[in-house]
């Protein structure tokens, strides 16, 4: 099989588990909502963001794309995409950092109205660059919706933002059990090391943390939870995982995994500690969750053990694996968030779109939440294409909720 | 052993399991910050319970407590905590209904400053009662947070309540975890039940739910989540249990357990398709989940065949069992709630009681939430007694997260 | 309701819940499989021995009852067994170690041709007593199956013993699902102590410990396994727990529970180590496995706080709880195995009864397995109780598996 | 990487994570307990088949080695293999059945002294060919094992075979945690599916299946057993899995495992009622429980969609995934198993030669088990090098159990 062909092949895959986005395509062919919408976006080129760049496409927008992570982006897609779209696809794997912010810039070259993104890098670009005329952003993942923030608390944020990461069948679904999966995924297809009894640490028990804590703990693992905030740090502890602090784990862990969508989460300190044939992965938006280039200081040789896999000793013959540079294991070492949950967060971009294209001047320069009826429709739509039935309230339950006066 | 001396048994077992609210005691007893504060309290009369209120006349209250559900009182406990205490305790177990109004009336003679309550009626009976002076309530329960927001809403709320249930520290460990391991010890206790290959039938799945339905799976039972929100049934869908309407859940269901806060949740058409064998328990506040009144009329004779197991049987020859009377079965058939849960819980009491008394009048007349900084505090207390230490973030790490400069 | 009702109920409740055993009631009702056969039975007095005796009693068996263990009996199934059958039960609540050894000689005047036992205090008795003309025995447990293979090794068994705890329709399911749900349960009703984020170390990783090991994570606890079999602890470290040696989960256990089926599993060593508040339980058959005594001697006061639950406390202020003397804690302080395990436990003794009644006197004076025909035959019947369809092999499989030509 | 370091890496990996053999190694270089002993292997030709026959080497013996299936030959390890030892490697990725066939019977022109095989292929071609001079052969695979039981059945088996494969360190560990993990790998790696809420259908509930239900399970899914044995029918509901026949099964099925070491266990029945879109993989030893050419004829056309996934479509427009060409799905479409689990089994392949070298002469022409002490010193070797301490047994302990007079 050629590269156009693998990439059709994954695409057509993507079309046929992502029931929900392909019903929002039926619907965008006949009403074409986005009708003369540009459309800026930095996403994983996977075969889910083809489908989505195509089915905005087809609901009347143009689209520009580049990558939101160096390492992210499947060249076969790219070739599939460019061959049956008229999408303008602006990247390639392993790209240079240089080339990866060039490629930026390109893709905000057709004077966008709806920035999507993926770790706020481009809409951070938007900004530096002081584009205007965009109604409006979109942001898909923890840590931008943190920088979004922080430029909206800093009054420097130039148009609204509708935090698609933080829509309930966004958050709790990709992030628990999308990165859940696919970080395991990685691991594995990385290393192919066994779970079952390895002390497995990871950091942060967010959405994602708890995702691949438990999926982690489901393929035999000895879970360790590390945090900072006190009641998930509870959680954790009820949930059965044990619960301490980075520097004690460092010297039981087995196998880490940083989620917390912060800096230097694991660094010289507990590098020193650790066992030799410890583990390292990530599963952050960005790399600098491990301390990197500490590492590479500190070791006195590398080698490439694995694909994926680096081998760091140092020289007292301790040696720790690294897995895909400390960048997003999931989209590095293997395929990213199955194409069923991001059935979900793409039909929110998808809808998010529609509804910036139509209210977008309406809104501030803040940070918006998905609006809800977006959200409770695309859970609508996914559990009637699983052919997952379910009650309604009845007369007398929803009269009985509104009341007070019924008591024991 | 005595009626007190079993009682006075408990109280101690609640102290060895409460640390965080015997701390709370310490410094209530130094520095008495509901000096001449009146509380008028409708719980479950348990030896947690007892304990708070000790503590409650330790920090300087003067404290009626009432019983928040005719069968949860128990007689040692009150015997033991009139032994120890000035508190004026108004119930007994297996009051009827009659009596257990009038002794929530007895409650609120005191002409109370503050009001706790657990499902809303000692609330309830304050409005219809038009009694002045009071400077806020709080509420425990899902339930009676529904019922007060309804009052809120159609403006007849007479004075401020604190929704201790949505509490982080409350609701996502005494809901979850409390319930979940309370109600299975509830059935497990009135039936003996083999848990392992059942088909579970949780309606509800809200954290009640969610807590029972991981217990149940963890004794072994295939669990069958009912639900009338679509994201929670999707959620349902993905954490590995089969969704269906009540009406099939009917058909399949060994053991069904209600979580909802609402009413008539298992019905005379449901009761019409279950198997014979079949076992009914609510873990809702109020017992209208289940509707027994239905299933009395339709059976031809019934039977306690186990304590609290009441055995219906139909014409055909079929028989159902019903547990607890339809009542809170953790409570009923069980001990309730742990104690090392309720430690939370009851701490959140603790500490908004001294908020109210020192900011209620600031307060309008509506439902508020549990201010946070009490909530973390006792997330961290928590922690620090069960000898768990975690990380703080580095300056390095909060530079990060309040920057948006710093991407790929 | 009396006692009389009370154990009729309880009695009614293992009918409707142990289907095999009655399809087996039926046909001895027909075919009187053991008529003239004398039945002396040691066993736990539960509803579920009181019905497989009234079986025997259909068969055409005379039998005698007496308890394996002064705690385990249950005085109203003894009322109803009496008042309903003519059972000679020789067996009350509470009965002193003198009067459970005269009850288990008056079991044995009756000159048993089979004997029944769970722990084989009644087979060492008839051993003692020299008690001639018994056809063969059953066991029950795998401590008394360890007992017996020991009596076999010396040459000094009498008469043939089936190993019934062997039985795999036994043993991986009353012992791993049985004692797993029931120890959980005897520990939750004696304290209603919180199981989740526990420290649960289990003594033992045979199917007792197995059982009980994945209901404690089940319910949300933290494992760990102490294990003297290299091949066993290997499998609880995949399994995902902690393996340590007992000195060391002594120092940070919250809860233990002991099923080996050896002595001073528990010991002052251990006592010495652990925290205040720790919890010690036992599910194996014999009050052996927690060094009682030793405790008794080291503690400087005791204290009933729960029933069920005795506190000791130390000259240092530490405290320890001791659930049930030690003795089995799903039938002391819980109600025992589910009638639903059972079912499949109890089919054994009965169809093993009629199997020793008919080719007894075939055998030799050694411990026998379980004919497998019977033990398929009763996995066959309850599944089919249970609604359950599987499949048989094709033709073409069966030809397949005893060929060896068919390769890649 | 070029092909050679590419191996070499894996073959680090291999070592450095296999810690028993590395130790046996370290004794065969000193002891030569293999000294001119000719080996024949057909082994999957990973990383850790590498490393065994490296040591069997450094013990003094020659090896030559095939493949036993002709997709599990890595080409970067053969490379390796080559370079670094004298081993002869008659084996390619992708080889055709011809050659498959051609490959063994180079592999036993070594006149081999003992052949180590999996799945029997070469033991039987042996057999075939007549061949003399055998002192014994090992098998590593369930499914060998039932080829071998067949032969001697038939009195057909010409040397002595021991069944490494019924070792309890490698069926319990390597067919349960080995397999259970690399099978959902392979189906990860092969197809990115969500596996969270799929119903995930597994026939045969062996230690492979018991595996792969309890990892997929762990990823989420809602897991369905079928079987034809009743007791493991009977546990696989115990254990809360769904257990059906396959045609219920296949109704509702999105993904496929069989694990049965039988022929056509999915046949044509079964894909015509299969849902759209459900995906189909094997983990058994053969490619014969999938009937693939059933599935050929049925399909009106098909395609590859992605690496290692044929989409099969039918006329009426339905679609069914086929993985790995229904052969071993982990060793095809992953890496088989982690070197972790096969440091146990290769362990066991590693002693078993040495001691048919000094003992197979003493041995019939029968299957037989690995002896007790082997199995046993692995065990304890594995926990070692795992830094995990256990208990012995007192002599209070040891004289408890061999003792049968001390009861109640």
């Amino acid at each position: 099989m050629n590269l156009i062909e693998l990439g059709m092949g994954k695409i057509q895959w993507a079309e046929e588990h992502m029931p929900v986005i392909m019903k929002i395509e039926k619907d965008f062919k006949k009403t074409k909502p986005l009708k003369n919408i540009r459309i800026a976006a930095a996403l994983h080129i996977t075969e889910e963001t083809a489908l989505l760049c195509k089915i905005f496409e087809e609901g009347g927008a143009k689209v520009n794309l580049c990558a939101s992570n160096p390492l992210s982006t499947k060249d076969d897609v790219v070739a599939a995409l460019r061959k049956s779209s008229n999408v303008k696809v602006f990247a390639k794997y392993g790209e240079t950092k240089k080339e990866y912010y060039k490629n930026m810039q390109r893709a905000l070259e057709n004077k966008p109205d709806i920035i999507i993104d993926d770790g706020a890098d481009l809409i951070a670009l938007a900004h530096s660059e002081k584009i205007d005329g965009i109604i409006g952003g979109q942001e898909e993942t923890t840590t931008g919706v943190i920088r979004l923030k922080a430029m909206e608390k800093k009054k420097q944020l130039r148009f609204p933002v509708v935090a698609v990461n933080d829509a309930e069948t966004k958050m709790m679904f990709d992030n628990r059990y999308g990165t859940g999966q696919s970080a395991l995924t990685g691991i594995l297809e990385a290393t192919n090391v066994m779970i079952a009894g390895k002390n497995f640490v990871v950091c942060g028990y967010g959405w994602c943390g708890k995702g691949a804590a438990a999926r982690a703990r489901g393929m035999g693992a000895n879970v360790i939870v590390v945090e900072v905030n006190p009641r998930k740090a509870l959680e954790a502890y009820m949930d059965g995982f044990r619960v301490m602090p980075i520097k004690e784990a460092a010297k039981i862990g087995d196998i880490f995994l940083t989620t917390t969508g912060d800096i230097h989460v694991i660094r010289e300190a507990h590098f020193k500690l650790m066992k030799s044939g410890a583990i390292l992965a990530n599963a952050g938006h960005f790399n600098v969750e491990i301390d990197v280039d500490a590492l590479e200081k500190m070791a006195s040789s590398k080698k490439q053990i694995r694909k994926n896999t680096m081998r760091y000793e140092f020289e007292n013959g301790k040696y720790i694996y690294l897995l895909a540079e400390g960048r997003l294991v999931n989209l590095v070492a293997a395929d990213g968030h199955p194409s069923e949950v991001l059935d979900l967060s793409f039909s929110n971009q998808a809808l998010v779109s529609t509804y910036l294209a139509r209210h977008g001047s309406e809104l501030q320069n803040k940070v918006y939440n998905v609006p809800e009826e977006i959200d409770h429709k695309i859970a609508r739509l996914k559990l009637e294409t699983l052919g997952i039935k379910i009650d309604s309230l009845t007369l007398e339950q929803k009269k009985y909720l509104s009341s007070w006066k019924i008591g024991t």
